[in-house]
C-alpha cells in the first residue's frame, strides 16, 4: 500500500483551471528572473539593481514588450543580458508551451492535462495536432532565429566596426529579440544607426512579421502554401489585415514625418521609405526603432497608438488586441451597415460566439489603458499624448517609447508592469483567471432588446 | 383620367429611405438657419457673420451641442438668439418628429409614411402608439420648459440684478437650452456665476436629467411609476446607468478637483458637492459649466471624455454612444467572463442583434473621433488632451470646451460641424444613409471562427 500523500496542496493545484496555471507559471518565471537580475553579478558595474527596475526588466522581457528603465547594453553584464534573452525566448514560446515541450522530451509522451494547458496557451483549437504544433513552434523559432543570427552577424562583422565575437553576440541577441517581437536592443539608441541599412532593417522586419503572424498561420502556410483555397478563415484574415496595416502604416508615417528634421527629414527618399516601412513593422508589435520616436509629431504618435493597439496575430509573439479581433469588428460593422443577417468573411459565416469575444477584448483593453493612463497623468502631470503612447505600448507589448518610462515614479512603473503582464496574458485570460466560477444558467430567459445608439 | 405627373423628382424622393429623408431634413434646416444667422440683423453689431461661424452656430444649435465660436449673449441680436432658440427646440423635438406633428395638426391624421419617418427618428419600436408618443413628447417638453422658465425667471428677477424682462428672456432661453440638453447660454461664462446657487443649478440639473432619459423612458415612468416590475429592460438600464454615472462622475470630479484653486478649491464643501454634481450632470450631455473647464486637471478632462462619450439615453435630447449601448457592452463582457451562453439583463435575455448594433456604434464613434482628433492636431499643433476633449464634446453633442474651438481655423471648425452633425444623427444612421443598398444573402454560409484576442 502506498503512503497517502498530503492532499491539500496537490488537490488545490489540480483544481486550478489551465488559465490559472498559465498565470502562475508567468508569475513564477517573472519572480525568478527578477531575483537573478537583482544580483550584483547581473550588472556591468557589479552593483545591485533595485527591485522595481529588476521586476520591470524581467516582466518586459518575459512579456516580450521591450520597454526599459535602464540601458540594456550598458547596465547589464553578460549574465544579465543572457537572463533577458532567456526570458524573451521563454516568453516567445509561451511559458506553458515550453513546459509541455520539456515534458515531451523527458517523458516521451504528453498527458491530456499538459495537452490542455498547452492548447490554452497556444490557443490551438483542437488537441489532435498538438504534438506537431509544439514541435513545429520550436523548429520554426530556431530556424528563423538561426538564419537571422547568421545574416546579422555577418553584416555587423563585415560592415560595422565590430570583432567577430561582438558581432555574433549582437547578431544572436537581436535575432532572438526580433523573431520574438521583444524589441530589446543592446544599442543605446535601438537601431537608429541602421536607419538606412536595408540588410539589417529588411531581414529583421521579415523575422518580426513572421513571428507576428502567429504559429497557426506559419504552420498552415508551410503545409499549404500552394493551395490558398484551403487556407482557413483565420489565415486569410491575418494575411490580409497584416498587409493592409503594414502598407497603411508605412504611408501614414511617410506622410506625417516626411519633412520632420528630427526624423525622416534628413534622409533621401529610399531611406525615408525604408525607415517608414521599418517603423510600421515595429507596431506589429516588435518595438525597435530606427528613427527617434520622441521627436515624432504628436499626430504620428496617435496613429502609432492605433496600430500598436491593433497589434499582430494571436498565438504568436505579437501583442495588442490582435488583427483578427480588429478585422472581425470591421466585418461586423459592415454587416450591420449593409443590414445582412449573418457576418460573412471570405465566403464563410462568422460564428456568433466570436462577436462577444471580440467586444470583450476591446472593451477590457480600452478600459485598462484609459485607467492606467489617467493614473499616470495624475501621478506625474505628464501630457496625455506621451502617457497614452507609453500605456498602449506597454499593453500591446510593443516597447516603443517617447522616453518617459525610465523617469516614472516606482508606482508608475509598477502600473506598467501590470499592464505588460495583462497585455501578454491577454485581458480575457487575466479576467477569467480572477473570475469566480460560473453559475450555469440552464434555462433561457425571455428575449428583449433595448434601444442602441 | 388624371394628368400624369412629372415623375422623376417625386419618385426619387419617394425612393429615399426614412433615414435619408431625416438626413435631408437636418441639412435643409441647417441651411435655413445658417442663412438667417448670416444676416446683419441677426447680430447685435448689425454686421454680417461669416459663413463658417453662422454654419457652426446653426449646426451646434440644431444638434443641441452648444459649442460656440462667438459669444452667444454678446454677438447675436434678439433675432439671432431667437433663431438659435428655435433651432434648439427643433433639434430637441427632432426635425422629422416636428414635421410629423405639423402634419398631425394640419391634416388631422398621419400617413403611414410619416409614421415610419417619425418612428425612425424617435427610435420608437412600434407604430401602434406613435400618435400618443409624439403628443406626449410635445406635452412633456412644453410642461418641463414652462416650469423651469418660471423657476429661473423668478430666481433671476428676485436674487440677481435683472429687470423682469431680462429675467424672463434669460429664464426662457436657459430653460429651453437645459431641457433640450443644448448647453447654449447667454452669459459669457456659461453658469459660473451660479456655481453656489442650488435653485438655479438643481432645477436646471433636474430638467437636463429628465431630457437625457429620453422620451420612451419618461412616458413609461409617467404611465407606470407605481409598478416598477412592469418597466421595460430599456427603462431599467437607462435609470440604473444614469444613476451610476451621475454618482460616479460627481465623486470623480470631487476627488480630482477638490483642491484645484482655479475650480473647486475656493468653494466650501457643500458648494464643492453642488458644483461636482452639476458638472457631472452636464456630461449627460447638456454642456453648461459652473466651474472653469479650461482650468481643470488634464486627468479630469480624460474622465469627462469617458462620461461624455457614453452620454445619455437614446430617443431624447442627449448625445453620445448612449448609456444603453454602454450598459449592453458591459453586460456582454460580464457574460463572456462568466462563460454564460446568453447575455441576461434584469431577468431578460438580450437579443443577439443588439450585440452587433452596440459594437458598430462604438466602433464608428471611436474611429470618427480619432480621425478628427488626428486631423485637428495636425492642423493646429494643439495637444491631444485639449483636442480630444473638444472632439468628444462635439461628437457627443455636449458642448463643454477647454476653450480652443473659437480659435480653430475654418477647416477645423468645419470638421467639428461634421462631427456634431454625425453625432446627433447617430453614426449608424449617418453611415446607413450613405451606404449602398443591401444585396440580400438568402442562403447561410458554412460557419467558422478565427482566434480572438
Ligand atoms: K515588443
Ligand atoms: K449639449
Amino acid at each position: 500500500m502506498t503512503q497517502p500523500e498530503p492532499a491539500t496542496a496537490r488537490v488545490s493545484l489540480r483544481r486550478m483551471t489551465p488559465v490559472q496555471l498559465i498565470f502562475l507559471g508567468f508569475l513564477l518565471v517573472t519572480g525568478l528572473g527578477t531575483g537573478i537580475l537583482m544580483l550584483p553579478a547581473a550588472t556591468a558595474a557589479g552593483e545591485e539593481t533595485s527591485f522595481i527596475h529588476a521586476l520591470f526588466t524581467a516582466t518586459s522581457a518575459l512579456c516580450v514588450t521591450g520597454l526599459t528603465v535602464v540601458d540594456t547594453g550598458a547596465h547589464w553584464s553578460a549574465l544579465g543580458q543572457v537572463v533577458i534573452l532567456v526570458l524573451i525566448q521563454l516568453g516567445g514560446f509561451g511559458v506553458m508551451t515550453f513546459a509541455t515541450v520539456v515534458g515531451l522530451i523527458v517523458l516521451g509522451r504528453l498527458s491530456l492535462r499538459s495537452k490542455l494547458l498547452a492548447a490554452a496557451e497556444a490557443k490551438s483549437l483542437g488537441l489532435a495536432d498538438l504534438r506537431s504544433l509544439i514541435l513545429g513552434i520550436v523548429k520554426i523559432s530556431l530556424i528563423v532565429e538561426l538564419v537571422l543570427t547568421v545574416i546579422l552577424t555577418l553584416r555587423f562583422w563585415l560592415s560595422y566596426e565590430m570583432t567577430f565575437g561582438e558581432a555574433l553576440w549582437q547578431g544572436l541577441f537581436h535575432a532572438i529579440s526580433a523573431f520574438n517581437n521583444a524589441g530589446f536592443s543592446l544599442f543605446n539608441d535601438s537601431l537608429m544607426q541602421f536607419v538606412g541599412d536595408p540588410v539589417v532593417c529588411l531581414s529583421m522586419a521579415a523575422a518580426i512579421i513572421l513571428g507576428g503572424l502567429g504559429f497557426p498561420v506559419i504552420l498552415q502556410l508551410r503545409r499549404r502554401y500552394r493551395t490558398p483555397r484551403l487556407w482557413s478563415m483565420h489565415t486569410r484574415i491575418v494575411l490580409w489585415a497584416t498587409t493592409v496595416l503594414l502598407v497603411g502604416g508605412t504611408g501614414f508615417i511617410l506622410a506625417l514625418e516626411w519633412s520632420n528634421p528630427a526624423t525622416l527629414g534628413p534622409l533621401n527618399w529610399s531611406e525615408k521609405l525604408l525607415a517608414s516601412f521599418f517603423q510600421s513593422v515595429q507596431t506589429r508589435t516588435a518595438g525597435f526603432n530606427s528613427v527617434d520616436i520622441s521627436a515624432m509629431e504628436p499626430t504620428t504618435w496617435l496613429g502609432l497608438d492605433a496600430l500598436m493597439f491593433i497589434g499582430g496575430a494571436p498565438a504568436g509573439t505579437a501583442g495588442g488586441i490582435k488583427v483578427t479581433t480588429f478585422a472581425v469588428l470591421l466585418f461586423i460593422l459592415f454587416a450591420e451597415l449593409r443590414g445582412g443577417a449573418a457576418v460573412n468573411i471570405f465566403g464563410k459565416r462568422l460564428s456568433r460566439a466570436v462577436h462577444r469575444q471580440a467586444i470583450s477584448v476591446v472593451l477590457l483593453a480600452t478600459a485598462l489603458i484609459v485607467l492606467v493612463t489617467g493614473a499616470l497623468m495624475h501621478l506625474t502631470g505628464l501630457p496625455l499624448d506621451q502617457v497614452l503612447f507609453e500605456t498602449v505600448s506597454a499593453f500591446a507589448t510593443v516597447g516603443l517609447s517617447t522616453g518617459i518610462t525610465a523617469d516614472l515614479p516606482a508606482v508608475g512603473q509598477a502600473l506598467l508592469v501590470l499592464l505588460m503582464f495583462i497585455g501578454r496574458v491577454g485581458p480575457i485570460t487575466f479576467a477569467s483567471a480572477l473570475a469566480l466560477r460560473e453559475r450555469r444558467t440552464m434555462y433561457e430567459l425571455p428575449k428583449e432588446r433595448p434601444i442602441i445608439g
